[in-house]
């Protein structure tokens, strides 16, 4: 397969298995009584799909799986600002792809309905403890910055080879485990739109925010990354 | 020991261990009062034995202890067709023996009884939710070919010596994050099997899809990766 | 960016992103209704600010993030002794900033009150479970000492590369599932300042011990392991 | 200091750390009204006591910290038979060291009492889960078999340097997941008599168990090992 389409596909598998497992594991164990996983699972669950993500299609893609990995990326002079576009295309088809697939699965039970609000972020009224508007924006953006941070300092040429993945997806499940009681947790546009798509109305409405907020936060740890921390300077 | 013998002693070897610690932790730990593991620790259980497992019977046999691993690492090129059969072999049987000893050590609790239904798996009435054949089937599939994916990624010649058991091990605990309320989680037919054998009746009728899906999931896991993913292309 | 200035940037992050994700997963999350993250989630929140910091900051600062553990590296004779008080200075004010952070984010949760004591440490009836000021400052050298013996040992020339952010951020996983219902868990007298100075009263007048203790600990470490255990002697 | 007392130095703290992290973590913070570790937490805390002890103290003693690795080593043709002596008595002091602390910490609160038990081990109605004799023995001596060959295969000439205290540490929290409702989960005669010496009574009266099974499963896994896996043979 032509190298370029390749990076895209894998791209499309990673942002799939993100959405697919992450918000896989809240739709269908977080709540399950007695025994369910609870946030602690819902956060480990995020954080192994990149993971394990970054070590199936890392080496093919560059194992972003968020738009706001890949521009933040770009900011810090690590990736291509002309792949960016194909990139954020790939990341939006295959979270939907999974959203539709987890659909599918979660129809196969009495109980599920999409009124529940599917795995979609929000605030105010629709942030899972109440949070308003102010704390979810504050919280999405220090989070993507230090997730970029994180990602960028992990993956350096001075760092030790083989153990990005790891800090990157256990980086992940930390985000979780401070952020879903505010926002339901999103720091990646990709998978906010996948859960959007499918609630449509309030959640549409919210989507901005968490576009908007990881963005924000994707630029600005690109930055610090570039100027005060970067290898070379 | 014949090389050959050694490797299947290995395999066996890890099949027992999957089956006694994953199967063993659900059985035992999973719903003890106040305390008890949850389905986050029996997804923990599930990933550590592959975990440890690779990193102790690996480098001897490869470290399926799965027939939809060994079918997909034969798929994707990287396993030999002719030593399938006895691996799959070996895998039941190491997998029916750690079902054997747990059956002992429940005994010795008199609250055990086979008819709540060991660890087998289900769909319909079997799932521990409720969720369809529909259901039961398509999650089984998706998550082993994404099983199957980070292990043929993990283990490729470019990829950072040393951390496949990692990746592999805790893809199993992610799937099981999601998979546990639809169908007790298999993605591996030689753990379905253990389990069924015992409690024969209607785990043994729905064993057919713990075979098929998972099976499935492994040749597009192998397929994928084959001809879209690989090194070289 | 001149380099000594670069490094004490790292370290104000890197205790920031300590605050951050650690006290914050205990503010926002341990106590959500049915859901909620426990101690179990508090204690992986902490160690992996220190696992991702250590691989983001780590190759700029060292990776100290905590007053003790810069006392103890000195002591070992492995941190100069005229960048102590430097260090000490930032860490104080990324851990008060991140405090800071969290307050507003709190602020937009209508149950949330400073008088809940913040994530503030403290012994005796401000102690989580009623522990004696005796149990909290012993438990409180114990713990630090050995996350110095920890620290020092992975980070030796012997020890394998890449493995150490791992060990460490581990290691304060482990001391926070023990110590949590002890003194709320500090080990770190930057994280405990920041949180006593929002709370007042009763956290300033208990601040003393949360620098004693685990000074002394990260002290005892030091030379424990410089003078029976280190590589050269 | 003279290299073999510094290796009987290293292991005694390596012991003090696993009775002192892991039962520690049981006595203090299992049982917290909602928000407690559980037996998930418990697990974690004991697998970390490795993780984190062999990276400080392995690369001096080889960071056994258990009599029956010891044993499972030297029957394996691993560690010198004439060392054993030694190790397994400053494996029993460092234990024992530990307890004696934890029992000072947990008397400045004022639910405790030596009558619950401490954090020792039992069958029959010393099981928390009510499991007999038999079964205790069963899973001892299982999964003690299996801890020694993930320790002997990860420690092997031909696997990846570094990774071996991670499979270690993770193994001994997989055997926890399964074995805390059996036996309150033991596979170290040290750790066994740490507590038993406190408790008396029906303590010591069933100590005699959490030597034979753990030393026996040792054994057996040394010689599966030696015969069966190891690199040459």
């Amino acid at each position: 397969m032509h190298l370029f389409l390749r990076k895209l596909f894998a791209e499309f598998l990673g942002t799939f298995w993100l959405v697919f497992g992450g918000c896989g594991s809240a739709l269908i164990s977080a709540g399950f009584p007695q025994l369910g996983i609870g946030f602690t699972g819902v956060s480990l669950a995020f954080g192994l799909t990149v993971l394990t993500g970054a070590y199936a299609f890392g080496p093919v893609s560059g194992g972003h799986f968020n738009p706001a990995v890949s521009l933040g990326l770009a900011t810090a002079g690590r990736f291509s600002w002309k792949e960016l576009g194909p990139y954020w295309l790939v990341q939006l088809l295959g979270a939907t792809a999974a959203a539709f697939v987890l659909l599918k699965i979660c129809e196969g039970n009495i109980d599920f309905s999409l009124a529940n609000g599917f795995a979609a972020n929000g605030y105010d009224e629709h942030s899972p403890n109440g949070y308003a508007l102010q704390s979810a924006f504050l919280v999405e953006v220090v989070l993507t910055a230090f997730f970029l941070l994180v990602i960028l300092g992990a993956t350096e040429s001075r760092a030790a080879a083989g153990f990005a993945p790891i800090a990157i997806g256990l980086a992940l499940t930390l985000i979780h485990l401070v952020d879903i009681p505010v926002t339901n947790a999103s720091v990646n546009p990709a998978r906010s739109t996948s859960q959007a798509l499918f609630v449509g109305g309030w959640a549409l409405q919210q989507l901005w925010l968490f576009w908007a907020a990881p963005l924000l936060g994707g630029l600005l740890g690109g930055l610090i990354h570039r100027f005060a921390l970067a290898d070379k300077d």
